[in-house]
Protein backbone atom coordinates (compact mmCIF):
# COMPACT_ATOMS: atom_id res chain seq x y z
CA UNK A 1 0.00 0.00 0.00
CA UNK A 2 1.97 2.84 -1.08
CA UNK A 3 1.54 6.03 -3.73
CA UNK A 4 4.18 7.45 -6.07
CA UNK A 5 3.66 11.44 -6.57
CA UNK A 6 5.75 13.11 -9.77
CA UNK A 7 5.66 16.60 -9.19
CA UNK A 8 8.01 19.60 -8.28
CA UNK A 9 10.39 20.20 -5.39
CA UNK A 10 10.80 23.73 -4.79
CA UNK A 11 11.50 26.95 -2.74
CA UNK A 12 9.13 28.93 -2.67
CA UNK A 13 8.74 32.51 -1.35
CA UNK A 14 5.26 34.13 -0.12
CA UNK A 15 3.98 37.07 0.63
CA UNK A 16 0.76 37.34 2.24
CA UNK A 17 -1.63 39.59 4.62
CA UNK A 18 0.31 37.58 7.68
CA UNK A 19 3.73 38.38 6.32
CA UNK A 20 6.85 36.75 4.26
CA UNK A 21 8.69 34.22 3.85
CA UNK A 22 11.81 33.20 2.52
CA UNK A 23 12.93 29.95 0.16
CA UNK A 24 10.77 27.66 2.27
CA UNK A 25 10.60 24.01 1.33
CA UNK A 26 7.64 23.71 -1.24
CA UNK A 27 6.28 22.21 -5.04
CA UNK A 28 3.25 20.17 -5.92
CA UNK A 29 4.68 16.96 -4.70
CA UNK A 30 5.86 17.95 -1.48
CA UNK A 31 2.94 19.37 -0.50
CA UNK A 32 0.98 16.42 -1.72
CA UNK A 33 3.25 14.16 0.32
CA UNK A 34 2.41 15.98 3.48
CA UNK A 35 -1.35 15.33 2.68
CA UNK A 36 -0.58 11.80 1.54
CA UNK A 37 1.67 10.26 4.44
CA UNK A 38 -1.36 9.85 6.75
CA UNK A 39 -2.85 7.29 5.06
CA UNK A 40 0.12 5.61 2.92
CA UNK A 41 3.78 5.45 1.87
CA UNK A 42 4.86 8.44 -0.34
CA UNK A 43 7.09 8.09 -3.04
CA UNK A 44 8.41 11.25 -4.51
CA UNK A 45 9.62 11.60 -7.93
CA UNK A 46 11.04 15.01 -8.76
CA UNK A 47 14.15 16.74 -9.42
CA UNK A 48 16.31 19.52 -7.14
CA UNK A 49 19.03 21.61 -7.93
CA UNK A 50 22.67 21.01 -6.19
CA UNK A 51 21.75 24.02 -4.22
CA UNK A 52 18.50 21.93 -2.55
CA UNK A 53 19.36 22.45 1.73
CA UNK A 54 20.27 19.11 2.86
CA UNK A 55 17.87 20.61 5.73
CA UNK A 56 14.59 19.60 3.41
CA UNK A 57 15.64 16.40 2.25
CA UNK A 58 16.53 15.33 5.48
CA UNK A 59 13.10 16.80 6.56
CA UNK A 60 11.49 15.17 4.40
CA UNK A 61 13.30 11.58 5.25
CA UNK A 62 12.27 12.20 8.97
CA UNK A 63 8.41 12.86 8.04
CA UNK A 64 8.48 9.13 6.27
CA UNK A 65 8.56 10.54 2.08
CA UNK A 66 10.95 7.59 0.14
CA UNK A 67 13.45 9.60 -1.82
CA UNK A 68 14.72 7.31 -3.86
CA UNK A 69 13.44 8.87 -7.16
CA UNK A 70 14.36 12.60 -6.47
CA UNK A 71 17.24 13.88 -8.96
CA UNK A 72 19.76 15.65 -7.89
CA UNK A 73 20.74 18.02 -10.61
CA UNK A 74 23.97 20.31 -11.12
CA UNK A 75 21.91 23.30 -11.07
CA UNK A 76 19.31 25.31 -9.42
CA UNK A 77 16.33 24.17 -7.91
CA UNK A 78 12.76 25.43 -9.10
CA UNK A 79 11.54 28.33 -7.55
CA UNK A 80 8.62 30.18 -7.19
CA UNK A 81 7.55 34.11 -5.89
CA UNK A 82 4.07 35.15 -5.31
CA UNK A 83 1.84 36.99 -3.32
CA UNK A 84 -1.75 36.90 -2.19
CA UNK A 85 -3.88 39.97 -1.17
CA UNK A 86 -7.73 40.95 0.51
CA UNK A 87 -9.19 37.22 0.73
CA UNK A 88 -6.12 35.04 -0.78
CA UNK A 89 -8.24 33.83 -3.51
CA UNK A 90 -5.50 34.31 -6.16
CA UNK A 91 -1.61 34.34 -6.64
CA UNK A 92 0.06 36.92 -8.08
CA UNK A 93 3.16 35.04 -9.44
CA UNK A 94 6.42 37.64 -8.72
CA UNK A 95 8.76 35.24 -10.65
CA UNK A 96 9.24 31.67 -12.02
CA UNK A 97 13.12 30.62 -12.09
CA UNK A 98 12.38 26.92 -13.74
CA UNK A 99 16.44 26.05 -12.62
CA UNK A 100 16.96 22.11 -13.39
CA UNK A 101 12.95 21.56 -13.74
CA UNK A 102 13.60 22.53 -17.21
CA UNK A 103 15.74 19.48 -18.02
CA UNK A 104 13.47 16.76 -15.40
CA UNK A 105 13.05 13.61 -16.80
CA UNK A 106 12.06 11.53 -14.24
CA UNK A 107 13.77 8.65 -13.52
CA UNK A 108 12.23 5.41 -11.30
CA UNK A 109 13.45 2.99 -9.17
CA UNK A 110 13.16 -0.06 -10.61
CA UNK A 111 11.09 -1.29 -7.43
CA UNK A 112 9.04 1.59 -7.12
CA UNK A 113 7.34 0.92 -10.79
CA UNK A 114 5.47 -1.67 -9.56
CA UNK A 115 3.78 1.17 -7.21
CA UNK A 116 -0.28 1.00 -8.64
CA UNK A 117 -1.61 3.98 -6.93
CA UNK A 118 0.01 7.29 -8.99
CA UNK A 119 -0.58 10.95 -8.92
CA UNK A 120 0.97 13.20 -11.48
CA UNK A 121 1.27 16.35 -9.95
CA UNK A 122 1.59 19.69 -12.01
CA UNK A 123 3.87 19.50 -14.73
CA UNK A 124 4.45 19.08 -18.49
CA UNK A 125 1.52 16.65 -20.05
CA UNK A 126 4.42 14.67 -21.49
CA UNK A 127 6.54 14.26 -18.96
CA UNK A 128 3.75 12.56 -16.86
CA UNK A 129 2.85 10.53 -19.56
CA UNK A 130 6.54 9.58 -19.97
CA UNK A 131 6.50 8.45 -16.18
CA UNK A 132 3.04 6.93 -16.52
CA UNK A 133 4.72 4.32 -19.76
CA UNK A 134 7.16 3.43 -17.23
CA UNK A 135 4.68 1.92 -14.31
CA UNK A 136 3.92 -1.34 -14.63
CA UNK A 137 0.43 -1.62 -12.73
CA UNK A 138 -1.30 1.59 -12.50
CA UNK A 139 -4.48 0.17 -10.14
CA UNK A 140 -5.29 3.82 -9.50
CA UNK A 141 -4.01 7.21 -11.75
CA UNK A 142 -4.78 10.78 -10.58
CA UNK A 143 -4.51 13.59 -12.49
CA UNK A 144 -3.76 17.28 -12.51
CA UNK A 145 -2.65 20.29 -14.64
CA UNK A 146 -2.83 24.02 -14.59
CA UNK A 147 -4.02 26.50 -17.65
CA UNK A 148 -0.95 27.12 -19.33
CA UNK A 149 -0.68 23.21 -19.79
CA UNK A 150 -4.73 23.77 -21.24
CA UNK A 151 -3.54 26.50 -23.19
CA UNK A 152 -0.05 25.20 -24.79
CA UNK A 153 -0.08 21.64 -24.41
CA UNK A 154 -3.79 20.80 -24.77
CA UNK A 155 -3.62 18.09 -27.33
CA UNK A 156 -1.08 16.19 -24.97
CA UNK A 157 -3.38 16.61 -22.21
CA UNK A 158 -6.24 15.73 -23.94
CA UNK A 159 -4.88 12.37 -24.46
CA UNK A 160 -3.39 11.50 -20.76
CA UNK A 161 -7.04 12.48 -19.37
CA UNK A 162 -8.59 9.03 -21.32
CA UNK A 163 -5.65 7.42 -18.98
CA UNK A 164 -6.19 8.23 -15.75
CA UNK A 165 -8.95 7.27 -13.64
CA UNK A 166 -8.92 10.69 -12.03
CA UNK A 167 -8.60 13.96 -13.00
CA UNK A 168 -8.13 17.16 -10.39
CA UNK A 169 -8.66 20.56 -11.23
CA UNK A 170 -9.86 23.97 -9.87
CA UNK A 171 -12.79 25.42 -11.14
CA UNK A 172 -11.07 27.94 -13.51
CA UNK A 173 -9.59 24.96 -15.41
CA UNK A 174 -12.36 22.64 -15.66
CA UNK A 175 -13.91 25.58 -17.78
CA UNK A 176 -11.13 26.17 -19.29
CA UNK A 177 -10.22 22.13 -20.64
CA UNK A 178 -14.12 21.72 -21.47
CA UNK A 179 -15.50 24.80 -22.66
CA UNK A 180 -18.38 24.67 -20.19
CA UNK A 181 -19.14 27.72 -17.71
CA UNK A 182 -21.62 25.84 -15.83
CA UNK A 183 -19.57 23.49 -13.15
CA UNK A 184 -21.27 20.50 -13.21
CA UNK A 185 -21.89 20.37 -17.27
CA UNK A 186 -17.54 21.28 -17.14
CA UNK A 187 -17.04 18.00 -14.98
CA UNK A 188 -19.69 15.69 -16.97
CA UNK A 189 -18.09 17.04 -20.34
CA UNK A 190 -14.11 16.32 -18.64
CA UNK A 191 -15.78 12.83 -17.58
CA UNK A 192 -16.80 12.27 -21.10
CA UNK A 193 -13.61 13.16 -22.22
CA UNK A 194 -11.82 10.41 -20.47
CA UNK A 195 -11.25 10.38 -16.46
CA UNK A 196 -14.29 8.71 -14.97
CA UNK A 197 -13.70 10.67 -11.51
CA UNK A 198 -13.52 14.31 -11.90
CA UNK A 199 -12.53 16.21 -8.77
CA UNK A 200 -13.21 20.28 -9.21
CA UNK A 201 -11.60 22.54 -6.52
CA UNK A 202 -13.34 26.04 -5.80
CA UNK A 203 -11.12 27.03 -3.02
CA UNK A 204 -13.23 28.52 0.01
CA UNK A 205 -16.22 27.33 -1.58
CA UNK A 206 -15.28 23.36 -1.70
CA UNK A 207 -14.91 20.86 -4.22
CA UNK A 208 -17.05 18.88 -6.72
CA UNK A 209 -16.74 15.04 -7.44
CA UNK A 210 -18.76 13.99 -10.21
CA UNK A 211 -18.35 10.05 -11.50
CA UNK A 212 -20.84 8.06 -13.20
CA UNK A 213 -22.73 6.42 -10.52
CA UNK A 214 -22.87 10.22 -7.96
CA UNK A 215 -22.19 13.45 -7.72
CA UNK A 216 -20.86 14.71 -4.11
CA UNK A 217 -20.30 18.54 -3.05
CA UNK A 218 -18.53 19.47 0.38
CA UNK A 219 -17.53 22.83 1.78
CA UNK A 220 -14.80 23.58 2.53
CA UNK A 221 -13.58 23.30 6.30
CA UNK A 222 -14.66 26.67 7.79
CA UNK A 223 -10.94 28.55 8.39
CA UNK A 224 -11.19 31.57 10.19
CA UNK A 225 -7.59 32.63 9.25
CA UNK A 226 -6.13 31.78 5.98
CA UNK A 227 -2.42 32.69 6.48
CA UNK A 228 -1.08 31.21 2.84
CA UNK A 229 -2.81 28.76 0.38
CA UNK A 230 0.11 27.89 -1.57
CA UNK A 231 -0.42 24.42 -1.70
CA UNK A 232 -3.70 23.76 -0.79
CA UNK A 233 -4.49 22.09 -4.18
CA UNK A 234 -1.50 19.48 -3.70
CA UNK A 235 -2.61 18.87 -0.04
CA UNK A 236 -5.76 18.09 -0.68
CA UNK A 237 -4.76 15.52 -3.84
CA UNK A 238 -2.54 14.22 -1.17
CA UNK A 239 -5.17 13.55 1.43
CA UNK A 240 -7.57 12.41 -1.10
CA UNK A 241 -5.16 10.26 -2.62
CA UNK A 242 -3.29 9.07 -0.02
CA UNK A 243 -7.03 7.53 1.45
CA UNK A 244 -7.89 6.18 -1.71
CA UNK A 245 -4.35 4.65 -2.09
CA UNK A 246 -5.63 2.27 1.42
CA UNK A 247 -8.66 1.49 0.12
CA UNK A 248 -9.69 -1.74 -1.78
CA UNK A 249 -12.54 -0.27 -3.92
CA UNK A 250 -12.97 3.06 -4.77
CA UNK A 251 -17.05 3.75 -4.20
CA UNK A 252 -18.75 6.34 -3.51
CA UNK A 253 -18.12 5.23 0.61
CA UNK A 254 -14.04 5.38 -0.45
CA UNK A 255 -14.54 8.49 -2.52
CA UNK A 256 -16.34 10.92 -0.32
CA UNK A 257 -14.38 9.97 2.90
CA UNK A 258 -11.08 10.77 0.82
CA UNK A 259 -12.82 14.09 -0.27
CA UNK A 260 -13.35 15.26 2.93
CA UNK A 261 -10.23 13.82 4.48
CA UNK A 262 -8.48 16.06 1.46
CA UNK A 263 -10.42 18.86 2.77
CA UNK A 264 -9.25 18.48 6.19
CA UNK A 265 -5.97 18.24 5.36
CA UNK A 266 -6.13 21.46 2.76
CA UNK A 267 -7.40 23.54 5.84
CA UNK A 268 -4.34 23.04 7.66
CA UNK A 269 -2.13 23.36 4.83
CA UNK A 270 -3.66 27.31 4.79
CA UNK A 271 -3.29 27.91 8.34
CA UNK A 272 0.40 28.41 8.30
CA UNK A 273 3.04 29.25 5.56
CA UNK A 274 4.56 26.35 3.31
CA UNK A 275 4.50 23.52 5.74
CA UNK A 276 4.75 25.27 9.14
CA UNK A 277 1.02 23.85 9.92
CA UNK A 278 1.02 21.12 7.59
CA UNK A 279 3.80 18.71 8.63
CA UNK A 280 2.40 18.86 11.91
CA UNK A 281 -0.51 17.35 11.85
CA UNK A 282 -1.37 14.83 14.10
CA UNK A 283 -4.00 11.59 12.90
CA UNK A 284 -6.04 12.59 15.63
CA UNK A 285 -6.19 16.78 14.62
CA UNK A 286 -7.15 14.75 11.45
CA UNK A 287 -9.69 12.57 12.84
CA UNK A 288 -11.36 15.66 15.00
CA UNK A 289 -11.48 17.94 12.14
CA UNK A 290 -13.05 15.15 9.69
CA UNK A 291 -16.01 14.75 12.31
CA UNK A 292 -16.32 18.53 12.94
CA UNK A 293 -16.64 19.11 8.84
CA UNK A 294 -18.91 16.34 8.79
CA UNK A 295 -21.21 17.57 11.46
CA UNK A 296 -21.04 20.93 9.32
CA UNK A 297 -21.89 19.61 6.14
CA UNK A 298 -24.84 17.22 7.10
CA UNK A 299 -28.28 17.68 6.69
CA UNK A 300 -30.99 16.31 8.85
CA UNK B 1 -48.96 28.88 11.31
CA UNK B 2 -48.68 31.17 8.98
CA UNK B 3 -45.94 33.93 7.86
CA UNK B 4 -46.06 37.71 7.00
CA UNK B 5 -43.82 39.21 4.47
CA UNK B 6 -43.27 42.53 3.58
CA UNK B 7 -41.42 43.32 0.55
CA UNK B 8 -41.98 44.36 -2.53
CA UNK B 9 -44.26 43.51 -5.33
CA UNK B 10 -43.06 44.39 -8.76
CA UNK B 11 -42.72 44.16 -12.83
CA UNK B 12 -39.16 43.04 -13.60
CA UNK B 13 -37.96 43.52 -17.36
CA UNK B 14 -35.24 40.28 -17.54
CA UNK B 15 -32.74 39.45 -20.26
CA UNK B 16 -30.82 36.28 -19.98
CA UNK B 17 -28.37 34.60 -22.55
CA UNK B 18 -31.43 32.06 -22.25
CA UNK B 19 -34.05 35.54 -23.57
CA UNK B 20 -35.87 38.14 -22.47
CA UNK B 21 -39.44 38.55 -20.24
CA UNK B 22 -40.81 41.62 -20.16
CA UNK B 23 -42.82 42.92 -16.94
CA UNK B 24 -43.39 39.84 -15.61
CA UNK B 25 -44.48 39.62 -12.12
CA UNK B 26 -41.42 39.45 -9.21
CA UNK B 27 -40.50 41.20 -6.08
CA UNK B 28 -39.25 40.77 -2.61
CA UNK B 29 -42.24 39.59 -1.27
CA UNK B 30 -43.59 37.56 -4.58
CA UNK B 31 -40.93 35.42 -4.93
CA UNK B 32 -40.74 34.97 -0.98
CA UNK B 33 -44.49 33.39 -1.24
CA UNK B 34 -43.19 31.04 -3.51
CA UNK B 35 -40.95 29.16 -1.29
CA UNK B 36 -42.84 29.92 1.83
CA UNK B 37 -46.59 28.46 0.50
CA UNK B 38 -45.72 25.08 0.71
CA UNK B 39 -44.98 25.26 4.41
CA UNK B 40 -47.27 28.21 5.52
CA UNK B 41 -50.29 30.48 5.05
CA UNK B 42 -48.23 33.53 3.67
CA UNK B 43 -49.65 37.04 4.65
CA UNK B 44 -48.03 39.17 1.78
CA UNK B 45 -48.03 42.87 2.72
CA UNK B 46 -46.75 44.94 -0.44
CA UNK B 47 -48.02 48.03 -2.58
CA UNK B 48 -48.40 47.93 -6.27
CA UNK B 49 -50.15 51.07 -8.02
CA UNK B 50 -53.08 51.25 -10.27
CA UNK B 51 -51.80 50.03 -13.80
CA UNK B 52 -50.98 46.19 -11.59
CA UNK B 53 -52.59 43.86 -13.39
CA UNK B 54 -55.49 41.97 -12.41
CA UNK B 55 -54.08 38.28 -13.91
CA UNK B 56 -51.19 39.22 -10.76
CA UNK B 57 -53.33 39.13 -8.11
CA UNK B 58 -55.79 36.59 -9.13
CA UNK B 59 -52.26 34.73 -10.03
CA UNK B 60 -51.25 34.75 -6.10
CA UNK B 61 -54.84 34.26 -4.53
CA UNK B 62 -55.11 31.36 -6.71
CA UNK B 63 -50.89 30.00 -4.86
CA UNK B 64 -53.14 30.74 -1.09
CA UNK B 65 -51.04 33.81 -0.58
CA UNK B 66 -53.30 36.35 1.08
CA UNK B 67 -53.82 39.54 0.00
CA UNK B 68 -55.31 41.74 2.44
CA UNK B 69 -52.77 43.92 3.32
CA UNK B 70 -51.52 44.49 -0.51
CA UNK B 71 -52.01 48.42 -0.64
CA UNK B 72 -53.22 49.46 -4.09
CA UNK B 73 -52.42 53.00 -5.04
CA UNK B 74 -52.75 55.84 -7.38
CA UNK B 75 -49.91 55.31 -9.62
CA UNK B 76 -47.21 53.04 -11.00
CA UNK B 77 -46.11 49.13 -10.07
CA UNK B 78 -42.27 49.52 -8.94
CA UNK B 79 -40.71 48.49 -12.13
CA UNK B 80 -36.83 46.47 -12.49
CA UNK B 81 -34.98 46.17 -15.61
CA UNK B 82 -31.57 43.93 -15.46
CA UNK B 83 -29.31 41.87 -17.36
CA UNK B 84 -26.97 38.58 -16.46
CA UNK B 85 -24.47 38.02 -18.96
CA UNK B 86 -21.73 34.97 -18.60
CA UNK B 87 -22.54 32.52 -15.24
CA UNK B 88 -25.31 34.89 -13.97
CA UNK B 89 -23.65 35.57 -10.66
CA UNK B 90 -24.50 38.84 -11.24
CA UNK B 91 -27.32 41.28 -12.05
CA UNK B 92 -26.75 44.41 -13.89
CA UNK B 93 -29.33 46.99 -13.40
CA UNK B 94 -30.23 48.63 -16.64
CA UNK B 95 -33.43 50.48 -14.79
CA UNK B 96 -35.24 50.82 -11.61
CA UNK B 97 -38.64 53.00 -11.52
CA UNK B 98 -39.77 53.06 -7.74
CA UNK B 99 -43.29 54.40 -8.67
CA UNK B 100 -45.28 54.03 -5.67
CA UNK B 101 -43.19 52.19 -3.56
CA UNK B 102 -41.75 55.85 -3.05
CA UNK B 103 -45.04 56.63 -0.76
CA UNK B 104 -44.73 53.16 0.83
CA UNK B 105 -46.39 52.61 4.18
CA UNK B 106 -47.43 49.00 5.21
CA UNK B 107 -50.50 48.87 6.52
CA UNK B 108 -51.43 45.72 7.81
CA UNK B 109 -55.40 44.15 8.53
CA UNK B 110 -56.00 44.24 11.89
CA UNK B 111 -56.50 40.27 12.29
CA UNK B 112 -52.69 40.03 10.93
CA UNK B 113 -50.83 41.84 13.36
CA UNK B 114 -50.98 38.70 15.93
CA UNK B 115 -48.90 36.68 13.30
CA UNK B 116 -45.94 35.13 14.80
CA UNK B 117 -43.81 34.41 12.31
CA UNK B 118 -42.31 37.67 10.26
CA UNK B 119 -40.58 37.85 7.12
CA UNK B 120 -38.69 41.93 6.42
CA UNK B 121 -37.61 41.11 2.92
CA UNK B 122 -35.03 44.21 1.32
CA UNK B 123 -36.97 47.37 1.55
CA UNK B 124 -36.07 50.43 3.72
CA UNK B 125 -35.35 49.83 7.24
CA UNK B 126 -37.30 52.49 8.88
CA UNK B 127 -40.16 50.38 6.20
CA UNK B 128 -39.08 47.40 7.81
CA UNK B 129 -38.92 48.76 11.78
CA UNK B 130 -42.19 50.24 11.45
CA UNK B 131 -43.71 47.31 10.35
CA UNK B 132 -42.13 45.52 12.86
CA UNK B 133 -43.37 47.57 15.54
CA UNK B 134 -47.17 47.22 14.84
CA UNK B 135 -47.02 43.12 15.02
CA UNK B 136 -47.98 42.08 18.50
CA UNK B 137 -46.11 39.11 19.43
CA UNK B 138 -43.58 38.39 17.22
CA UNK B 139 -41.83 35.01 17.69
CA UNK B 140 -39.43 34.12 14.85
CA UNK B 141 -38.56 37.45 12.83
CA UNK B 142 -36.04 37.37 9.74
CA UNK B 143 -34.37 40.37 8.16
CA UNK B 144 -33.41 41.19 4.96
CA UNK B 145 -31.55 43.82 3.54
CA UNK B 146 -28.87 44.99 0.71
CA UNK B 147 -25.61 47.21 0.14
CA UNK B 148 -28.03 50.36 -0.99
CA UNK B 149 -29.16 50.22 2.97
CA UNK B 150 -25.63 49.32 4.50
CA UNK B 151 -24.56 51.59 2.81
CA UNK B 152 -27.05 54.74 3.34
CA UNK B 153 -29.15 53.49 6.42
CA UNK B 154 -26.29 51.84 8.34
CA UNK B 155 -27.44 52.77 11.64
CA UNK B 156 -31.20 52.28 11.01
CA UNK B 157 -29.96 48.70 9.94
CA UNK B 158 -28.01 48.17 12.75
CA UNK B 159 -30.67 49.24 15.40
CA UNK B 160 -33.30 46.56 13.49
CA UNK B 161 -30.44 43.65 13.61
CA UNK B 162 -30.99 43.69 17.67
CA UNK B 163 -34.76 43.16 16.97
CA UNK B 164 -34.86 40.09 14.88
CA UNK B 165 -33.64 36.39 15.64
CA UNK B 166 -32.49 35.51 11.49
CA UNK B 167 -30.23 38.04 9.35
CA UNK B 168 -30.43 36.81 5.91
CA UNK B 169 -27.23 38.64 3.54
CA UNK B 170 -25.83 37.74 0.92
CA UNK B 171 -21.62 37.63 1.09
CA UNK B 172 -20.74 40.72 -0.14
CA UNK B 173 -23.50 42.01 1.94
CA UNK B 174 -22.61 40.10 4.91
CA UNK B 175 -18.59 41.51 4.41
CA UNK B 176 -19.40 44.78 4.25
CA UNK B 177 -22.11 45.42 7.05
CA UNK B 178 -19.39 43.55 9.54
CA UNK B 179 -16.33 44.85 7.80
CA UNK B 180 -14.68 41.33 7.77
CA UNK B 181 -13.46 39.79 4.68
CA UNK B 182 -13.65 36.00 5.83
CA UNK B 183 -17.49 35.04 5.86
CA UNK B 184 -17.19 32.60 9.04
CA UNK B 185 -15.67 35.91 10.94
CA UNK B 186 -18.10 38.14 9.07
CA UNK B 187 -20.69 35.74 10.35
CA UNK B 188 -19.99 35.81 13.51
CA UNK B 189 -19.86 39.11 13.76
CA UNK B 190 -23.25 39.87 13.11
CA UNK B 191 -24.51 37.66 15.21
CA UNK B 192 -22.41 39.90 17.96
CA UNK B 193 -24.23 42.54 16.21
CA UNK B 194 -27.45 41.17 17.42
CA UNK B 195 -29.24 38.40 15.00
CA UNK B 196 -28.67 35.04 16.57
CA UNK B 197 -28.84 33.21 13.71
CA UNK B 198 -26.97 34.63 10.23
CA UNK B 199 -27.39 33.18 6.87
CA UNK B 200 -24.89 33.97 4.73
CA UNK B 201 -26.04 33.26 1.08
CA UNK B 202 -23.41 32.44 -1.50
CA UNK B 203 -25.40 32.03 -4.76
CA UNK B 204 -23.70 29.14 -6.78
CA UNK B 205 -21.72 28.19 -3.59
CA UNK B 206 -24.09 27.28 -1.27
CA UNK B 207 -24.91 28.57 1.83
CA UNK B 208 -23.38 29.13 5.48
CA UNK B 209 -25.58 29.50 8.97
CA UNK B 210 -23.94 30.85 11.83
CA UNK B 211 -25.43 30.44 15.50
CA UNK B 212 -24.16 29.86 18.87
CA UNK B 213 -24.53 26.48 18.99
CA UNK B 214 -23.71 25.01 15.31
CA UNK B 215 -22.30 25.66 11.94
CA UNK B 216 -23.83 24.94 8.96
CA UNK B 217 -22.65 24.82 5.44
CA UNK B 218 -24.22 23.62 2.43
CA UNK B 219 -23.72 23.41 -1.22
CA UNK B 220 -26.16 24.88 -3.61
CA UNK B 221 -28.43 22.13 -5.28
CA UNK B 222 -26.78 21.68 -8.83
CA UNK B 223 -28.81 23.28 -11.35
CA UNK B 224 -26.76 22.38 -15.11
CA UNK B 225 -29.19 25.25 -16.77
CA UNK B 226 -29.39 28.67 -14.75
CA UNK B 227 -32.34 30.42 -17.08
CA UNK B 228 -32.92 33.55 -14.55
CA UNK B 229 -31.46 34.30 -11.37
CA UNK B 230 -33.41 36.89 -10.66
CA UNK B 231 -35.50 36.36 -6.99
CA UNK B 232 -33.36 33.41 -5.66
CA UNK B 233 -32.17 35.07 -2.63
CA UNK B 234 -35.87 35.70 -1.70
CA UNK B 235 -37.33 32.15 -2.97
CA UNK B 236 -34.40 30.62 -0.82
CA UNK B 237 -35.57 32.89 2.15
CA UNK B 238 -39.32 31.80 1.17
CA UNK B 239 -38.54 28.19 1.72
CA UNK B 240 -35.82 28.94 4.52
CA UNK B 241 -38.66 30.73 6.85
CA UNK B 242 -41.56 29.16 5.74
CA UNK B 243 -40.26 25.63 6.48
CA UNK B 244 -39.67 27.02 9.95
CA UNK B 245 -42.70 28.72 10.56
CA UNK B 246 -44.36 25.61 10.79
CA UNK B 247 -41.65 24.29 13.46
CA UNK B 248 -42.38 24.34 17.10
CA UNK B 249 -38.32 24.33 17.81
CA UNK B 250 -36.17 26.42 16.63
CA UNK B 251 -32.97 24.06 16.46
CA UNK B 252 -30.15 22.65 15.17
CA UNK B 253 -32.31 20.34 13.40
CA UNK B 254 -34.73 22.35 12.02
CA UNK B 255 -32.86 24.93 10.96
CA UNK B 256 -30.73 22.50 8.92
CA UNK B 257 -33.92 21.22 7.26
CA UNK B 258 -34.96 24.90 6.74
CA UNK B 259 -32.22 25.55 4.87
CA UNK B 260 -32.20 22.38 2.81
CA UNK B 261 -35.82 23.36 1.45
CA UNK B 262 -34.43 27.02 1.11
CA UNK B 263 -31.71 25.76 -1.29
CA UNK B 264 -34.07 23.48 -3.00
CA UNK B 265 -36.93 25.99 -3.63
CA UNK B 266 -34.50 28.29 -5.28
CA UNK B 267 -32.89 25.90 -7.46
CA UNK B 268 -36.19 25.71 -8.98
CA UNK B 269 -36.63 29.17 -9.08
CA UNK B 270 -33.49 29.59 -11.41
CA UNK B 271 -34.48 27.20 -13.21
CA UNK B 272 -36.92 29.39 -15.42
CA UNK B 273 -37.55 33.13 -15.94
CA UNK B 274 -39.40 35.18 -12.95
CA UNK B 275 -41.88 32.41 -11.40
CA UNK B 276 -42.46 30.61 -14.40
CA UNK B 277 -40.82 27.11 -12.70
CA UNK B 278 -40.76 27.98 -9.26
CA UNK B 279 -44.80 28.65 -9.32
CA UNK B 280 -45.34 25.08 -10.28
CA UNK B 281 -43.44 22.90 -8.04
CA UNK B 282 -45.01 20.29 -5.93
CA UNK B 283 -44.66 19.25 -3.26
CA UNK B 284 -43.49 15.89 -4.21
CA UNK B 285 -40.38 17.88 -6.57
CA UNK B 286 -39.48 19.34 -3.32
CA UNK B 287 -39.24 16.42 -1.83
CA UNK B 288 -37.46 14.28 -4.70
CA UNK B 289 -34.68 17.37 -4.35
CA UNK B 290 -34.43 17.58 -0.98
CA UNK B 291 -33.66 13.42 -0.80
CA UNK B 292 -31.26 14.24 -4.12
CA UNK B 293 -29.10 17.53 -1.77
CA UNK B 294 -29.17 15.30 1.30
CA UNK B 295 -27.22 12.37 -0.68
CA UNK B 296 -25.17 14.53 -2.96
CA UNK B 297 -24.03 16.85 0.46
CA UNK B 298 -23.67 13.90 3.20
CA UNK B 299 -20.32 12.67 4.30
CA UNK B 300 -20.10 8.99 5.09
Amino acid sequence: MSILVLGTTALDTVKTPSGVRREMLGGSAVHFSMGARHFTKVNLVAIVGSDFPKKHTDFLTRKGVNLTSLIVEKGRTFRWAGEYHGDLNAALTLSTELGVLSVFKPRIAEHQKSIDNIFLANVDPDIQRHLLSHMSSPRLVGLDSMNYWIDHKRRALLRLLKEVHIFVANDAEARSLSGEINVFKAARALRRMGAPIVVVKKGEHGVIVSCKDFLFCLPAYPVEKVVDPTGAGDTFAGGFMGYLAGRRKIDAMSVKKAITFGTVMASFNVEGFGLERSCCVTRSDLERRYRHLKAIASVC
